[in-house]
């Protein structure tokens, strides 16, 4: 389930809320232009992160296939450093060394009006804050719509991938929306996929260390072929559509298509098969 | 057989009449231009099909190998109606609300000579007057074609994927070379790509609704391996050639040298295999 | 081995010394400019390579699994034909009709300083001696890394992808890291990625073709799944960072983190998979 719930976020992220500003805001303004320098960074981040996990998915149907050796554990941990490693360099990276690859194109020459710059510290605190508040509520929200899920007969598979993930990542969906219908087209793609990339490079290996730590059994990146495929699939297309720092409704379209065809497809999983 | 022809047919249109296109207007021109913004909604129109042809097939083989079960159909009527909205919604964005983002490059300056300006209806009457009359040639040619095949001791699968591909589609990939050696490359690419999009986000989907509605046995998009892997090269790579709105006859070299490769492995696939 | 050392060679260039370029060059610049055509250039003809092992891999193992067939055969032969062929015509392409598409933006506007421009006899002739001398010395640094491999325990695996491959192309890598310090960007992205082409699209068939007239068994271009898996992930990655023309010292480290992920897998492959 964390697993599957890792995934989902992924490609709601990607697909469905970047796909949903870019609609949203471009059946409002005609061309909508973003820092292209940025969405590269971020679509590579998409990238590095879809194939962390199809190393050790791979390497287990490959070479381990139903059992568990332990040169899995150990390559789960090692790539599970290694993205630790490349989050705090990329932490750095945007925020300190080339920050400046990352400021709003718009911003160079207005707005700027009522925003108030804080200092580090009071950003972080209110960052922690913020992030601990949002997963205990979206605790709160996950576990009401895991059973609604199932009174509505919905796999296991689809309650993880799908509508937990749409259901957990509503608020930032919004505000990624909200931010395309006011152009503010730098936040929206931040918003989008740096929460994708925070999942990706960051949740998810601290798991896998807590898991070997702390949890009963432990957890591996391992997932499914669907999934991996979904998840290639996903980042691709992502990094087509957002590389050259344009948006408009039609590229919404075909992002909420892509989601539409992968849910389609894991909502008609057969039970059996996982 | 109808299934390869659509695979053949997306091949034939992207590697083959754009490669040749590159290639013969390069061999006249040193570099060639045409509008990216166009050439990138192309690609990733194209990767939104080679999608919606991968998750169909990757869904039979991975949940329901040999069998026919009911959300095999679901899923293949479900992503032919996604498909049919996403092609309308293209054409309302390409021909309506951006239509500026596919002017030529070149028609900026000069050119605009002898080209009357159609109206709408007459334009949609050529178009489907001609389309008709291209089919029921084609159809001609396809069926001397495959006897031809036969007699040549070509395999089922080469003939469908390769063969018929080339005689079918060589009205189009002779207008679209035509049209890069005068230096109109916009219009080229625009039949290389445009006719692809038509058949896999256009054709195939109304094949599928025709096939459940009329034909004796249900269509589904699911294909083998070799041919969804060939679609994903070659979609990638057009995707990457085109990407910048250049081209040289050496662009034209590199996707003539990945059709080749690709006809060569249909060619060899023996006829036991399928 | 020799296949290994091939997939290994491509691998360690595109990803080890382009990134430890970029990174050793982006700790001293903080922005590095390098050509883009060129670049978009080496990632297409990378991409072809990786195409061009994908196809025999995947036709033997879908079409001849376990068995050798005449048709595998001539599948390596023709491809091995059309890959020399492509560098053939690549060679035309980047020294004769576009070579001012490969100049460096740098020398636009300085350097030349001490740079004679040699004559074509004496660069062929220079290249040439110095492959040759650069193969004499890895054949024998070669034979003692196997030896110091085994001794530390490694697998047959891991030494042919990955410990050869980085002492073997330690000279290429350094003299790119070396061009890198010094801000001579499009040399450096050149030593690393044209070494890959190199041994890709002109090595490896020249290889192909040698074995079927001189050594004892036919080689062919047949790779496993590990191996095709992590080339195409390496060439996608290589294609989206270097495709801007721009690089920095976290690009360097998201190459690195994927050399890194795929060589602690390839040495965890256990003895007994391959």
């Amino acid at each position: 389930m964390v697993r599957a719930s890792l995934v989902g976020a992924i490609l709601a992220n990607l697909l469905l809320a970047l796909g949903g500003s870019f609609l949203a805001g471009g059946l409002r303004f005609h061309d909508q232009r973003f820092n292209p320098t940025a969405a590269r960074t971020y679509s590579t981040m998409m990238f590095l992160a879809a194939i962390s996990m199809t190393v050790p998915s791979a390497f287990s149907r490959l070479f381990a296939p139903g059992a568990v050796i332990p040169q899995t554990q150990f390559l789960n941990l090692g790539i599970a450093g290694m993205l630790l490693i490349a989050y705090g360099l990329y932490v750095l990276y945007s925020l300190k060394t080339h920050s400046s690859s990352f400021t709003s194109v718009e911003s160079e020459h207005s707005v700027n009006d009522k925003e108030e710059h804080w200092g580090l510290p009071r950003a972080v605190g209110s960052l922690v804050f913020a992030s601990v508040l949002a997963a205990w509520m979206s605790e709160i929200l996950v576990g009401a719509a895991e059973a609604t899920g199932k009174t509505l007969g919905m796999s296991q598979v689809f309650i993880g991938i799908v509508f937990l993930a749409i259901v957990g990542g509503a608020a930032e969906s919004g505000s990624a929306i909200a931010m395309a219908r006011k152009n503010k087209m730098d936040l929206s793609v931040g918003i989008a996929l740096g929460s994708c990339i925070q999942i990706a490079l960051f949740v998810a290996p601290l798991l896998v260390f807590a898991s070997y730590f702390i949890a009963p059994h432990p957890l591996d990146l391992s997932f499914g072929r669907a999934e991996i495929g979904s998840l290639f699939m996903a980042v691709l297309i992502g990094a087509m559509v957002a590389g050259d720092g344009q948006s408009n409704w039609f590229k919404g379209v075909q992002l909420i298509t892509v989601y539409a065809m992968i849910a389609l497809m894991f909502y008609l999983i057969p039970a059996i098969a996982e």
